[in-house]
């Protein structure tokens, strides 16, 4: 493996190099290998930092990134935000500001507005990861994705990925879509008309149904969570209707195994909507991988970025 | 002490041989020790991980694992169980799957729901402690009784306890009596007819007043806290008539005093409720020793309990 | 430096004698110098345990402690004091002696009503640390205020420091006041003539406007922080009103550059109420010193207690 110049922070898929992206994913293969061990736990952070700043509330990103920083033997400090004493009553410039001053030497943030980790960066010498920011980008969930597709597919150039959902609101499909394409994987669409992306998102496949999808012959389907919480808006059809159409169904999973398609989720899924309880028990289901994967890549990302207040 | 066959989890009281108690209580011993001195922390968990996670808020009980974990040099990570994120949008199976792909070592769980600690037990390859479901059991709370107990009668075999209060619905109470019958000590119930249990629990002796109570001579006396959002129920009393018919007042007290026996509730109590402000200052509670003893428990049944992944 | 008799607990600074602030003050300045190292941890308190209490909330406050207990290599457990389990259902009383029975080394507590540190410090063996009770002493942050200006004038005697705001209803200032005082620093206030207190703080200068208070020459503006919620009552004048009487803008930051004074604000800072966003700018700014030197100076008072249970 060459050597990279080192970064700072992880905001968004689309400013890393392939060697970067292979550096990170092929870093997290000796971290998985240690989840096998009675002790899972490396010095390589011991000493160091990590304030964890969620402003929407994620229990599995936000332990996923704790598990991970305190298996690099990184001390963890929740910063809570309240909707009181913090989005009120101070500015985002402010909070950035007493972070610096608090000298934390990596902070992972999550926010509602697209461009926050990014704004963090710039003002603070703590190597920032971007935990998923408004419907911008979500870089570690899309490593972590390509790391799981990995294992199963060694060789992804020419693989062919659908993306089924909301992908104009999900920065989730964001962040993937533009990994898999730069990892060569071809990347369809599925989903509402009114909420699969034009222009810009040219790259990708639009598929129209179930039919289409199955006849574009994918390896695996994607999954995106439907944001029960905005449902209530003019895009989104009913959470039954969104079912019969995009949700996997005992039917549509027997189109899924003939094809020997892998499944994935970010999680946590809503069973009933996206996928039926049967469904959910599907032996190429990828589910669980992606949450061990998780842990795994994002110990390869707190290794691999350089605080600035580091240097020695 | 001859060596225990490894267990993977502590589910229930039932489950438990003598010879598993028996160790359990012995280790604790030396654990408690450890707090007198300056630094109270041994390594023998270090680089393990132990995941909380409480359906149900507890402070004191989730604190005790926390301090115990720490106390072992494990790493703890609190998995938040909002009503929000997990409770409606994920089913207890997805939630188990994700716990199980964390790969944590030990899972301490409280679920208002009998029976799910077991279900995560047997869906993972972490040990499992049970730290109370529904009106089910609650082992480690009986262990450290157990515990406290033997530090005043080393033989405690033909003591005799009297559990006071709503026993029906009480999971201590349960886990309490089951132990303590194991451990040769008689157990007796006094409370509200509608609140005793009748059939299987007919190992205990009941009894319908104080004055019965006091001619019973009781070793300990074992106030069960008043789940106050409970009492609007049609089984309960109001609180001044519990007061009156169950609490320890000052002439109760008295009685008690001249018996010699001991004091236990398993916190935190409703001062004017189960007892008084007054009789609270009674020479012989051991209530705050039941709090010191609870860590040192904890401690040994962490120690105890070997989670499969940790083979090697 | 000589030898400090030890001390237990940190409640208030009329306690304190001019050795040991000056002992304090000097031990900050080392563990602020590891925060320049890539390391910023020491083994200090390692296996430790700080025991945090916040009856209200502070993100801030609750921070600076955690990640000073961190760097002190101690372990940090979070009470936490919901109103549901712990303010109703339990007495004062009852959660002292559980936090005794706990042994914890060190007590970090907040709480709304003055002397409660006080009381939980003489019921435990573990040191207490006040960080902060109703309108009463918050003593960690007038030392770290103390710290910060002594950073640009290393010889504080005869300095002056004018206090702006609610000083009748605020702790720091309290705090801030007494400690300045016994510095040799002189202190002056100003404020809504309701809210400044008469009788025994008349050791402070009572200054009527900025205009007197330009004339008087501070070395030093201290902002308080305006408590929003408190604004309802009979003594608070509008917001709008209290930013054009005592604010800071862009006429008076003129003032203030031309004097040459610092400005200073314990955070977190209401734009547009005690200062505008343009004074936020101002170069001589100490509220991001104030930050940082807060963990330091959290970490010289941890280092400095002695809990009664660590002797040895």
């Amino acid at each position: 493996m060459s050597e990279l110049a080192a970064r700072k922070d992880l905001l968004d898929i689309e400013d890393l190099g392939l060697d970067e992206i292979e550096y990170v994913l092929d870093n997290a293969v000796p971290f998985k290998d240690l989840f096998q061990r009675s002790v899972k736990k490396v010095p390589t952070l011991r000493g160091k930092s990590v304030l964890s700043l969620f402003y929407e509330p994620s229990t599995r990103t936000s332990s996923s990134f704790e598990v991970a920083a305190m298996r690099l033997s990184a001390d963890v400090t929740h910063f809570s935000v309240s909707t009181s004493s913090m989005v009120k009553g101070e500015s985002l410039l402010d909070t950035i500001e007493t972070l610096q001053a608090m000298r934390s030497d990596y902070i992972v943030i999550r926010h509602q507005a697209a461009g926050v980790p990014g704004i963090v960066a710039r003002n603070t010498g703590a190597s920032v990861v971007n935990a998923g920011d408004g419907y911008h980008a979500h870089p570690t969930q899309a490593l972590l994705d390509a790391f799981t597709l990995r294992e199963v597919f060694p060789d992804l150039e020419g693989r062919r990925v659908v993306i089924v959902g909301d992908v104009l609101h999900s920065r989730v499909a964001r962040s993937v879509s533009t990994l898999f394409r730069k990892l060569g994987i071809e990347v369809a669409v599925l989903g509402p008309g009114s909420l699969i992306p034009r222009g810009r998102h040219g790259f990708m496949t639009r598929l129209s149904d179930w039919e289409e999808t199955f006849d574009w012959k994918p390896d695996a389907i994607y999954l995106l969570r439907v944001q029960l919480e905005r449902q209530e808006g003019q895009f989104f059809p009913g959470i039954a209707e969104y079912h019969r159409m995009y949700g996997v169904n005992s039917d549509r999973l027997q189109r899924i195994r003939r094809l020997g398609a892998w499944l994935m989720h970010p999680g946590p899924v809503n069973r009933g909507v996206e996928i039926t309880d049967e469904a959910m028990q599907y032996e190429k289901s990828l589910v669980n991988a992606q949450v061990e994967n998780g842990i795994a890549v994002r110990m390869a990302v707190l290794h691999w970025l350089k605080p600035e207040n580091a240097k020695e």
